[in-house]
């Protein structure tokens, strides 16, 4: 652990927990290091684009550098290049908005956000981070986890976002145990009121599940009959192809599951 | 300078520079450094989701913390936040898409972008990285900085994208002042062949230029007249609003330039 480093993304850290800019004391305080340290490590974040100072205030946020490298994250993930296509596709298919997540940590991030084809104002949800526990794409993921790393989730802290968030282990091993089966995960509002989910585990060509693709929608239109069904193997067959355009073994993409 | 963290971000910026991924004697020979120096770096950015190691190739890409503190820079960025609202207005009003961008070095960094409301599919440009004097947005940038800064960009690297990009300093002083006595800059095909744009300069309360707002779209649709003079008015009524909204002076809003 190089600890100037380590620090460093403290730093930007707080700054991103989004409250007021920070100065140096705040993150002194916060870090627990004197503020001599915290002076010299914001000033070479600020050279670097990746923090920048208000005039007026003398305070600090997060820099446009960040904008840039998060992007490039982006463009060089496989998972999302090769989903743009079969993304568009399911959306279509649907007429549905698509969302591709990838797991990290405990959460699990949108890579990826097909707009629904038709219909209002929508928010673009890239780089929105969503409890594993509480929407489709992290139960489809985490079904799909070798044992020890579905073990870290499953014993790990489980979040409540709504009255419908699943926590206990018991039922979220079951729910896991059917989304083995099935090929796909549902989430009914366990994330927002009046939301649900359906997705899949996508695998990279050594088997392992690299993330997953789903549709979200408002609950009306997604978990009906004959709608459900018919959503379902939409995103399941989109997965697969997905999965196999990733190199994923035939064996893999077909009868995920650990 | 801590150079421990200097070193962190060029390693973050070799990740990005688009290659294939890179292993450790690779970036100890680009950055210069011992071998175990860069490993110790990359075990840190690792642990703090900033890169990830490729289990086959044990080699290192950037790591999806990126999109998250990303994230929370356009999350809290004021310009951004408040252009929303104005954006999807605008880009009603001309039938176009809407670009909003911030300079940072030499370049304009588009922080959001509203889709034009009807038309085939869209590649969402946030995050995108435009040479300042190719596009509109940096032109309405330049011609309102302060002096020195002006200067800078005027004395630094001038970026050819395409046959109409303009590098000369004198052409493109005229244009800034053209710019300032307009209210509005415009591009025409001199960043992609096609593409033209029409943008106009954002102010805060402290009367200092932040940003730029500004329509893109094919060249047909917005350099022929009467099509140019009305997006023009759009444009800058736009810009002077969310200067308002942003809290600048009547002055600054209304009669820009330096």
């Amino acid at each position: 652990m190089v600890q100037a480093v380590h620090r460093a993304v403290q730093i930007l850290r707080e700054l991103a927990s989004g409250g007021p800019r920070l100065g140096v004391t705040d993150l002194a305080d916060r870090l627990g290091v004197a503020k001599p340290t915290v002076h010299a490590l914001l000033r070479t974040l600020e050279t670097e684009g990746l923090v920048s100072q208000d005039k007026d205030s003398a305070k600090y946020q997060l820099g446009p550098g960040l904008v840039q490298l998060g992007n490039s994250y982006l463009d060089t993930h496989e998972l999302r290049t090769r989903s743009l296509t079969w993304a568009d596709a399911l959306a279509k298919r649907a007429g549905e908005a698509v969302w591709v997540g990838v797991l990290t940590g405990d959460h699990v991030l949108v890579v990826h956000h097909a707009f629904r084809p038709e219909g209002a104002v929508q928010i673009l949800e890239v780089g929105a981070s969503i409890p594993w526990n509480t929407c489709a794409l992290g139960k489809a993921i985490a079904a799909s986890l070798p044992a020890a790393e579905r073990e870290r989730l499953l014993t790990g802290e489980r979040a409540v976002l709504t009255g419908a968030s699943v926590t206990a282990r018991n039922e979220l091993e079951h729910q896991l145990t059917d989304v083995a089966g099935a090929g796909y995960a549902v989430e009914d509002q366990e994330s927002a009121i009046g939301d649900a989910g359906i997705a899949s585990p996508v695998f990279d060509r050594s088997g392992e599940v690299v993330g997953a693709i789903g549709i979200v929608g408002p609950v009306e239109r997604m978990l009906g009959e004959p709608a459900r069904q018919e959503l379902a193997v939409a995103v399941r067959e989109t997965a697969r192809n997905l999965s196999r355009d990733l190199g994923a073994p035939r064996r893999a993409a077909y009868t995920p599951g650990p």
